[in-house]
Formats: C-alpha cells, sequence, structure tokens
C-alpha cells in the first residue's frame, strides 16, 4: 500500500480509526445481545453505544496502552472503559480477541469487495459506452499478432465487457465468501458465550454466521477471496495489454489521452508512452503475487495458528488497495482511449487485402474449381500483393482465369467488410442485452 | 499425470480416444446444425453419425498424419473422412480448428469437474460417518499448538466438512465457469458460420454458448477454474496436515489406516509413518502450483495468442489428475482412520487440569475476589501442577483461601467437559442439517 | 512494508531521502566524469558537490515540483538547481531519468543484501553458540513425524547453520546479480554520453559497468535477486517450523523465550504460544510470494517498458524489510530459545527403548538368527511395550530365546546413545571446522 | 513431461532404467567402501560389479516386486539379488533408503543441468553469430512500445547473449547446489555407517559431501536449483517476446523460420504466425509454476517428512524436460530467424525523422537558441511530420528562423545514424569479448 497507487475510500477501510470503530460496533452489539439473554444489564449495553457512538478512538493512545499489554484487543478495551466508563466492564464477557479480530477482517473484506465491484461497474460503463461507439469501427482482428480477419473495435471492447461481467460475479461471490461472523471463543465451542450473541452481531454487521470455526473463520475463505482478485488483476491486465498494443507506434490504433498542453508532446508527438497501462500490467502482478500466499494460509495448525496474521496484514489492504487503484486507473484510460479509426483502417488495408484471401479461395471452390486450381491461382495474385506490387483486388479481376469462375462484382464482394460485420448486433446483444 | 497419482477415470479424460471423440461430437452435431439452416444436405449429415458414432479412432492413424499436415484437426478430420467416405467434405464447414479444440477443453474439464465433485462428496460422506462417530469424543482444542480448550473429534471433523461443502460449492461455480462452447471462426465474428450452429452444438454437448469469443474462448474462465482447484488443494492439505498432527508420537491421537498384517508394524510398533497424508501435502503443492500459470495464461494478444495452448496441455491433466487422486486418497484416509479416544482423554489430561484455569479464574472473581486475588489463587495451585507436583482440581480443593470463594462441588463443577460440549449439538446441526 | 514489521535501517534505504542522497550522488560524480573529459567545467563539478554534499533534500518541496512536472528525477534536478545554483545547469548532461533511477535501485538492493548478510550472520553466530552448547544432548530424531533414532540438540542446529551458510552466499551472488550501474542513454547505445561516464561512476559507487542496458539494466538481474530471497525466506521458515514443533504441548522440547514477569504466563503456564516463530512462518510466505512478480518482470517490451516500477516499487521495500526483520526475530528467538533437554530425554524414553528394536534385529541376525526368528523375537518383545506394558531392554534381557543369542551386556550396549552419537564430531567439524 | 514438448536426451535421465543404474553404482562404490574398511568381503564388492555392471535393470520384475513389498528400494534390491547371487547380501549394508533415492536426484538434477548447461551454448553461440552478422543492420530502438532512438539489430542479440551468460552462470551455480552425496543413516547421525563411505561414494559419482543431512539433503538446494530454471525461462520468455513482437504483421523486422514449400504461406503469405515463441512463452510459465512448490518443499518436519517428493516426481523431470525442450526451440528459432533489414530501415523512417528531434532541440540550444526558442521551432517543424505533411529534416532545413542557427550541414548531421552507433564496438566487446 504506497501512496502513489492508493485511493483514499480503499485506503480508510484498512486505516486504525476504521478498525477500531468497527471492533466498537462489534463488541457493542455483542453486549446488546448478551443484555438481551441476561448475561449483562440492559443499561449497560445502552450506556456503552451512548458514550461511544459517536466516539473517535485515539489511536496513539491505544498504541501506547499496547506498547505495556503487548496485546491489541486489550489495550482497544482499555482505552475504550477510558471513553464508556465503568459499564465498560461488561464489554467483551466471553469472547476471545479472535471473534473481534475475524469478524471485523470479514467487515473490512467486504466493504473492500463493495469497492471494488464499484470499479469494475465504473469500467463496464466505460466499455459499454466505448463498444457501442465503435460497434462498427472496422479494425483488423489479429490472431499470433498477424492480421486474421476484419472485426470491430467495438467487439474487442464488447469481449472485455463480458469478461468483466463475469469479474463482477466474481467479486460478488468472493464478497459472500468472507462475509461471515465468529463469535464462538477460544476453540469455536461456544464454552463461554451463547451462540445467539453470534448470531445477533452476524445480523446486526451485515454478515452470515460461520457454521463452524475454532476461534478463526477458516481460512479456506480468504484464499478464495484473494484468488479471485488475482483472476480479475489478470483480466485487467489483458485490457491493459491490448492498450498497450494499440498505441504501439507501428499500429497506432488508440492512444491513452493525452491532454493537448502536456509539455513534451509536440516536440516528440510520438513519444506518448502508454504508461497507464504499462503500470496497470505491473500492478496485476503484484495482485496476482498476493493468492498464493493467501493459499497457504489455509493450512493452520490445529484448532488455530496465527502464521496467516502477518499475511494478510499485508495483503488485505494491499491487495484490495492495488487492485482498486488499478481498476479505477483502467476505467479512466477506457473512458477517455482516443480513438483512431483512420489508422484502424489503414492496418486494415495494409495488406493489399491479403485478409481476403481465404473468403476468394472458398469462392473459387464454390465455383467449381478444384482446391488445387483454386490454391494456385489465389496464390499467384497474392504473392505481388505481398511484395507490395498491387492491390489483391485488383489483380485479382485482371486475372482472365480467375474471372472464368468469378465476376468482377463476386470478386468485389469478397472484399466487402460487412460480410465480417453482419453478426455484431447478435455479439452485442448477446453482452448488452441490446443492439 | 504421472502413473503413480493417477486414477484410471480422471486419466480417460485425457486421452487421446476421449479427444477424437468429442471432437468428433462436436463436428457431427455442428454438421447437424447445418443441414438443419441449409448449408449442407441432411442425409450427409445422417451419415456422418452412422459411420463414426460407434467407431474407434485410430490414433496412431492420427500422428501419422499430423507428422505430415503439422496440424492436428485436419489430421483428425482426414482420418474421419477415411471412416465416413465422401460425406466428410460436409464436415467442419466454416469452422476453424480452435471452434473444435476450445469447445473440447470446455467438455473435458467439464467432465474433470463432475469427477472432482464426486470425490468432494466421497470425502463429505466419510467426513460426516466420522464426525457423527465421534461426536461426543472429547479431545483437546490447540491453539499455536498448544493445548487451549476441550472439544469433539468430531467437531473437528465437523469443520472439515462445512469446508469441503464450501469446496464442493466452489467446483460447481468452477464448471459452470468453463461450461461454454465457441463456433465463432477465426476471430469470433461468425463470418463463415451462423451462430445458430454454435448455438446448436452448445445445447447438444451440454454448454451453454460463449458470449463474445475471438477465436478462443477467453482464457479469465480457464484461470477461474484452476484456481478454484487450488483453493481446494489447499483445503486438502490442511487435512492432511492435521492428521498428520494428530499422528506424531507424542500426540497419537489418530493414524493413518495400517493392516495388522503389514510388515515391520510390529518389531517398530512405533514406526507408523503418514505418509499418505505427506503425500497429499506435496500433491497440494503441485496443484497450487498451477493457479499462477493459469493466470498469467489470461492476457493473450489481440484476438488471441498460442501461448496458453503449452499451459494447459500439462495443467489440464496434471492439475485435475493429481486432485482426484489426492481426494481420493484423502477420502481413503478419512474413511479407515484409526481413532484412539484413549489417548485423546490422555493428552487432555496430560497438563493436570490446567486447561481449566481461566475458568477457576473467572469463578474467583464471579464469586468476590479481586482480579489480584483470583490470579494469584490460580497461579499459586498451577505452578506446582506445571512442575508434576499434583493435580490442579486437588490441590486448588485444598487450598484453603480458595475455598472461601468456592465449595469443592463448585471447583469439580468447573472442571466438567461437558461445560464444554454443550453446544456441539447446533454447530452439528448447522453444519449436517441435524445432530 | 508496515511499521510492525520493519526495522529502521533497512527501512531507511527506501526513504525518500536515501533515494535523493544516492541520486545526487550518481548525478555529482557523473558530472566529475564529464568534466574529467572536458564536456562540462570542472569548478562547476567541484561547486556542486561543495553545495549539495551536506543538504538535506527538502522532499516535499521536490513532491509540490513532481505535482506540475509530472516527472520524479526532473522533479529533483530542479530541487537541486535551487541548492546548487547555476551550476546545475551542468549536471544530468546526455543523462536519461533511467540511468538515474536503475542505478540507484542498485545501490539499494546492494545495500539492502549487505543487511540481509549481516542478518544471516548474526543468525549464524546464535546457531553456532548453541550448536554447541548442545552439542550431545541427545534428542530423539524423528522422520514423518515419528520417532525414528536418537540424535542431538546440537546436531539439529548444526543443520541449520549448513544451510543459512548457503543462505549467505545465495545473498553474496545475489548482491553481485544487481551490483550494476548503466548510464548509457535512451536506448542503451551512448549516443549522448561517453561510455566512461558509466565506467567512472559505476566505480565510485562500488558497482560494476552493465555490459549491455538497454535505458534500463535487464531484469533478470533483480529476478534472480528476489528468487534468493525467496530460498532464505524459506529455510528461515524451516527453523521456524521446527521450534513450532518443539514447543507443542506434547513435545515441548524448546519454547521462544518468556520472561518470567510476563504477565498470563503463571496462571495458564503452559499457554506459552511460539507467536515469533508463527509469525516468520508468515512472513516467509509474503517474501515468496514476490518472486513471481518479480519472474514475471523479466520480459519486458523490446528495450524497455516501465510495467516492472510498480513491481519494484512495492517488492523492494517489502521483500527486503519483511526478510530483514523476519531474521532478525528468527536470530533472537534462537539466541534466546529455551530448551528443555530433560523433557528430551523424556521424550526419547517415552517408546520404553523401541527405538533401539533395529539394533537388536541387526544383532539378533549377526549372532546367527535367521531373519524370521529375529523378527519374531523383537516383536513379541515391543508389543508389550508398546501396549504399555514395560521396557523393551528389561523385555529383552528377561526372554531366555533371545539369550541364546545376546548377553545382557550385549543387550544394554543396544541401547546405547553413544552409539548414534559417535560422529557428532565428524558432522561438526564439517559445519563448523571445528569439534 | 508430454512427448509433444519432450527431447529425449533430457527425458532419459527420468526413466526408470536409468534411475535403477544409478541406484546400482551408488550401492556398488558403497560396498566397495564398506570392503574398503573391512565391513563387508571384497570380493563381494567385486562380484557384485562384475555380475551387474552391464546388466538390464527389469524394469517391470521391479515393479512387479514392488507392488507386493510397496517399496521402490526393496524391489530394486531384490531384483539385483537376482542378478548378482548370495553377494547381494552384503550391498546396502547400513544404509537406508533415502541415501540411495536423494544421491540418485543429485546425480539426476546434476545430469539435467548439464544438458541445460550445453542448451544455453548452443543459443549462445546462435545469438552471437546472428549478433555479429546484424552488428550494424540499423533498427529503431523501443521503449514502451514506442519508437526512441536507433539501434543496432545486433545489439538486441548482444543483449540477450549478455543476458543468457549470466543465466549460463546461474546455471552452473545451480548444478553445484544439488551436486552433493548423503549416506548417512536413518536422521543423518552416521549410526550405522561410517562416514568415509559417504566420502567415498561422494567422490566416485562427481558430488561433494553434504555436510549435514538428515535421512535427506536438505531441500534448500533443490530450491534453489528451480529457482534458477525459473530465472532462466523468464529470460527466454523475453526473447520470445521480443521475436513474437518483431513479428507483428505491423513491425515484421523478423520471423521465425518458414520453408519456402511450406502449404498455405503463399495464399496467405502474411499469416505466418510466431507459434514457436508463443509456445515458448507458454512453456516460460510452466517452468516459472514449479518455482514455488520447489520453495515450499524445503520447510520439512523435523530431519524429514516425504511431502517433498511427490513434488520432485513431478517438477524434476517436469521442469528440467519443458526447459530444455524450449530452450533447444529458441536457439533454433535464433539460428533460422528470418531478418528484415529493409524493413527495420522503414520502420526507422516511420516517423519522418522524428526520432531526431531531441538531438536538433539540443542542437539548437547549443547554438545560443532559447529554450523557450528552440522547443517552438522544434515543435512547428514536428507536428507537420506526425500529420504525414513531410520529412522532418526538409521541413527544419526550409525554417529560415533554425537556419539562422544551424546549417543545412549541421542540420543533416543530427540525422546522421552513424551517431547513435558510434559505441556499438565497445558494447561488444564488453559482452563477446571482440568486436
Amino acid at each position: 500500500m504506497i501512496p502513489r497507487y492508493t485511493r483514499p475510500e480503499m485506503a480508510a477501510i484498512w486505516e486504525p480509526q476504521t478498525r477500531f470503530r468497527i471492533w466498537f460496533e462489534i463488541e457493542a452489539h455483542a453486549t446488546d445481545a448478551l443484555a438481551e439473554i441476561g448475561v449483562v444489564p440492559k443499561e449497560a449495553a445502552a450506556k456503552i453505544w451512548e458514550m461511544a457512538k459517536d466516539a473517535t478512538f485515539d489511536v496513539e493512545r491505544i498504541d501506547e496502552i499496547e506498547a505495556v499489554t503487548k496485546h491489541d484487543v486489550i489495550a482497544f478495551l482499555t482505552h475504550l472503559a477510558e471513553i464508556v466508563g465503568p459499564e465498560a466492564r461488561f464489554v467483551h464477557q466471553g469472547m476471545t480477541s479472535s471473534d473481534v479480530l475475524d469478524t471485523c477482517l470479514s467487515v473490512q473484506l467486504v466493504r473492500a469487495a463493495d469497492i471494488l465491484i464499484a470499479d469494475v461497474d465504473r469500467l463496464l460503463a466505460a466499455l459499454e459506452a466505448r463498444a457501442f461507439e465503435h460497434k462498427m469501427t472496422p479494425t483488423i482482428g489479429r490472431s499470433h499478432g498477424i492480421h486474421a480477419e476484419p472485426t470491430t473495435f467495438g467487439l474487442k471492447l464488447a469481449q472485455a465487457h463480458a469478461e468483466f461481467q463475469r469479474n463482477r460475479a466474481r467479486l460478488v461471490a468472493a464478497r459472500a465468501e468472507v462475509a461471515t461472523c465468529a463469535i464462538s471463543g477460544a476453540v469455536g465451542t461456544f464454552a463461554q458465550i451463547d451462540p445467539r450473541v453470534e448470531e445477533y452481531v452476524a445480523a446486526k454487521m451485515g454478515l452470515a454466521v460461520e457454521p463452524v470455526s475454532t476461534q478463526v473463520i477458516p481460512r479456506d475463505r480468504h484464499a478464495a477471496y484473494f484468488a479471485a482478485l488475482g483472476v480479475v488483476a489478470s483480466s485487467m491486465e489483458r485490457v491493459a495489454i491490448e492498450i498497450r498494443h494499440l498505441q504501439r507506434t507501428e499500429v497506432l490504433e488508440a492512444e491513452e489521452f493525452f491532454s493537448a498542453g502536456q509539455k513534451g508532446s509536440s516536440a516528440m508527438p510520438h513519444k506518448r508512452n502508454p504508461v497507464l497501462t504499462e503500470n496497470i500490467t505491473g500492478l496485476a502482478r503484484l495482485v496476482r503475487g498476493m493468492v498464493t500466499p493467501a493459499l497457504e494460509n489455509v493450512a493452520l495448525w490445529h484448532e488455530r495458528d496465527i502464521s496467516h496474521s502477518s499475511v494478510e496484514r499485508m495483503i488485505g489492504p494491499d491487495a484490495t488497495v492495488t487492485l482498486d487503484f488499478a481498476l479505477n486507473r483502467l476505467a479512466g484510460v477506457v473512458e477517455k482511449l482516443m480513438v483512431y479509426p483512420e489508422n484502424m483502417q489503414k492496418n486494415l488495408d495494409r495488406l493489399g487485402g491479403l485478409v481476403h484471401s481465404q473468403r476468394v479461395l472458398l469462392a473459387l471452390t464454390q465455383k467449381g474449381a478444384s482446391r488445387e486450381d483454386a490454391y494456385r491461382l489465389v496464390q499467384r495474385n497474392a504473392m505481388p500483393v505481398w511484395r507490395g506490387e498491387g492491390e489483391f483486388q485488383t489483380l485479382l479481376t485482371n486475372d482472365a482465369e480467375v474471372r472464368q469462375y468469378l465476376t468482377a462484382e463476386e470478386i468485389a464482394e469478397k472484399f466487402d467488410l460487412g460480410y465480417h460485420l453482419k453478426h455484431v448486433d447478435t455479439i452485442f446483444r448477446r453482452v448488452f442485452g441490446r443492439a
């Protein structure tokens, strides 16, 4: 979590103040539940809310206490007592630190997921808008980096949209994975606390009850969460790399936004680097790198060991903050992407029509040419084009043997882009529900 | 995919014969669809099924052809023509190789997921049976590898059951991720083939239509699939490590099954190594190691590059075969696990009752002792126990100052395991829907 | 890089002030070299040192300028000009930003390596001291977590020492990997700057010349560096896990240091958790997780893209700071580890001498018993021991049939620990060069 | 290890026959050593060599025995006894299976390293030859995928050469990491076997003695080995991606070899896909994916657990075979790479000379123009070029205000490629020791 790649909204989730606020809510709701079932006085529970509901927790003071007690939750509770007064003794009754810590982490990861989902929504909106804008902008489709057949720039974006619809669903699922509450005691047996407390707090915090916890919430949930982030990051990288490719000097079909006044742009007008998408490529690697530590966290010893904790202290903030930042950066890139349809057309035309050779080949066979003849005819007209000696359509039209099978109109028809674009609407309807 | 860690059922999915069978089905259904919309003769479509439906494809012959054509799908189609006869020319009309290859991979991954789900079901059944068998078998719960509070062996297994219920759901979701069909041509525009063919084949193969493909099915789907396998593997490792811990010489609360007659067992009766769960631990590492390559596969260049292919040729079989083998091995281990309740009791008693010290401390305070006094009283009786000089309960009962607060019965009550086990039923109902 | 797991010395390397100081040194040395070859006036070069040598760079001021220029090196140079005056125009002549940035990163990684090597030296010293202290402290060796044959606690530590000698060598090699300087211009051709400048600066900064740079230093170097850190982290985890195992309640052969006065220790004297080594286990996962992003950084596009940068901004500090912290924590744990030889002996005796069964078996055969007879004899005396009904040695000595082959003395000799420890000196000499 | 990506020489290392051969050599040398120190008869040791030296081990027979004994080394020894006769009873005296297994793995990894080093040598030779061939072939250097300054194609290859020199050194170091022999017994104490046996066998097998083994050779060695392979794979990916970029339709500066007669090439002459380097890209991901499992193998429990074994059974062959195949494929690609200097020139010229704008800017300032004026002059001549309305040099030469500072000759000099190539020899000498 480094400032340069951090948005304040996501960072706020991981700040001490937020953490203490969540701890307070868990403790206060738990005290309510304890009051409900008669373990502590209702007035005490009410007093706790009254005194601390709007309090700002003094992070430095808590750190100070922790330096003595060597225990973060106890330090917090001590500070809470300073705010609440004697009723504070009814707080945390029968609970263990992990009840608070793990439930808090759930809340934080849920909130982080909510922001990430909103990020994806922003990206989806940008992709949709630009996809419709360029629904019929012809561009060359490339397999292996080599020109293949025409497609449209809108279709490229529609593909990304469909992929991020899936990523949205994955984030929603990831959110559900971690949205549980555990208040079950030292080894999860509810020895010191009634399961109804857990149910009550879960409901209040917007979480489900963890069916079996063992002091801790099982870490397969968190592993699934970070794995989902890794998939989203990888999709993000795909879009970033597409844009980096399109911005290459030789391709130049699109560019990251570059404001007119930006210094340096005019003396070296070509030197506009896709630094945002390059940056996103690197950030994707970072998020992916956090998947394995999260997977390694699953196999805790017996009821729990605490090896997962240091991992989560780092990847909890880092993975969510980094992905949030990168998704927003990517959404911004897509929103303002400078698209150059003329260059797309220029690239489409670069091979003098050779991308249509397969259609011509097929047409010749359908008109009765043997496979061998058809191939020979296409080849002898393709080679000059490849050497830069003419346009494919012209050469074919001027080839008497070709003309025995195909009229000039029929040849021209093979060079019609419409042939390739006739199902764009179908695909758009699949992706966007409209065309 | 090495024989030692391979079950034939899963391996069969990845055999050439199976692959060719799936290719045939995709091609034959596509030809049906083409006949339906009038592109090829219905009789031809029928003939193809008739001739090849029950054929065994000659893998060596296909390899032979591929050695010449350097193209696997063409080699297959050539061989298919040898089986079907002239009608074979109507096969594959307007299709690209990837239409066949990618849809086939979907079918293979779906079938693999089905087997993995069945594996998890076997494991779930084993966990459930053993959990109920040991629902009330007391054992010490351990945090940080240190004795904490009592729990039951059934609860440990219930935890694993709940975790594998989630893993089952993850596999079901992973299966859905990859269950799509793409028959959309060289860059996914359906230039040469009607989208209705894709819809038809998808339905017949039990797949959904891929909303936007670009010659290939987007690899975020596969990444999510292998990531799910990585999570399942990590959970599997957790259970394996638990058993390895329980089998340690000093703990010996459970052992992998060891048949009475197994040589070596009687002369060195202690030397029963948890080799199966150690093996599973290693296999989990392997499956996890395949997650990152799958994530790196997502960012293909433009409409597609073929870098993903070599990765999938290896991790497709390896991840599914390895996880299948390991899950079954684990299910077998759980089914036949030798559980030693007496040793569990012995370990529970090992600390002379010190695990109950917290309850005693609480009771003293509740009876009016100051926190400091309570602590002092517990401590002065705990230390001799720790030095091996007596039982905690006896010492407390004999301590006059303690007795000012607690009767012998009240002290005894603090050592009652029932206190810790009173909510086992609640947890079991959460996990199994019954108690 | 989170405060909790950060030591100031390592963190200082990554602070802006340090970075600017290194930038200054690179720029000032380069200006000296330029003066040497007559490109800039020698007085200017001297003035630059004079004015800025002892300056503190105003980080906030530089940030302020960067907010406008959007360029970190230009912002620094602007600020430097504020300090140096008009001679500053001779700074950075013919250089590119990467010349400064990449050479600076080399210096930072070299310094980080130096600290890590010192960390390992501290750990090695601790391991050596404790190894000699417990050179002959018998303890049970365990394979598969099961008692195998006796060894000594010193040998365990000697193994760790040998492993960390290798890790030291790996860090030295990793340091050399990244210790290069590149001042070669926009694509590494030295178009605008003489190669002698690079040579001069390299020598002054204690670096080698990068043979071919391409604006950037090739990232295989950094990948090898972080991979080495991943190996060191994994070894560190091995020691941590060993200690966690030894501290398990049932084993209790060693414990992390726990000061007598530490609260909570006496009321629950068993509840001393190996939280430091658990923490180290998690930190090892983090460092390992940074290896793959570093490997993915190698394949930059053409002469360079900037995707590596965001990765390094995070893993540069995080990997070095985390490993430094963890190695020191581990050294501290080893230095103060509480070792319990009596418990080691108790565990050695736990199986009533069964760990010697193999030697007895061998002795019987050597004295003429058939393999089958020998096995039967050992087995019939081992089984009662296993059931807790006696000591192995006594039972064997009382078995008339056994005594046909072995005298009581011969039997006793098979239970002699000295047999297992006779080569401890040999191994110590191999590891420490002394015994 | 799938046939498609496997070369027989490397695969042979991992075949059962090779393994048994190595086992035999270890056992036979150990018996020699035992004879030397008088533990077994010299004649027996001689007989063992005599009978089995040239034997082919019957793999099926050994499998058969293993099916019964459930132990691979015992199965082998049983079969060896069938070959050797009664003297076989002197084989394996005092040894454990791991002594044989781990030392054998060392030998296999050493041999694999030797092949990989030879692979790198082939690649280095190809890179060197092509580098000298194109030492002065001008091409555009690209940062961020955008044209930067001229370089030569030879320099690109020299960079790769320097990188693979480092990789060669890494492989040599990796080879040394694993080149150790352990014959030290059940927990490494040499209880049953004299350390001189280990020394003898080590020398005979070309290995060093493992200073401290604990039944197994410590796995940090293997981790370092596989990590080195991961670095090499990543460098390999860098070269592969460079070639894929150069082969893009819009760039077309180089192509993977494509034989004139290859079908399909002429009808679609542009559709030559860089499938070999794409394949190498995928194979690099696979090798990288094996680094983390190898790192996770380090932290074995106590003296050893066997979790590493399944991992190594897979990644041992897979990582070495895959990297060997890929390195050879890459060497072949480089050897036969079709290089198009005319296209490089065309791309260099694409921006009408704008890549020289920085030099012009500098020249103007040096001739007395203010920074602002210089910038304005360059900009007003650059923009028309960018819009495709002229050549930069011509426009500058025709700009009267520019000419106040620079003569036509001086302007022309700024467009001289020689300026950029003047230090090529220096760099070549650094890399190749000659220019």
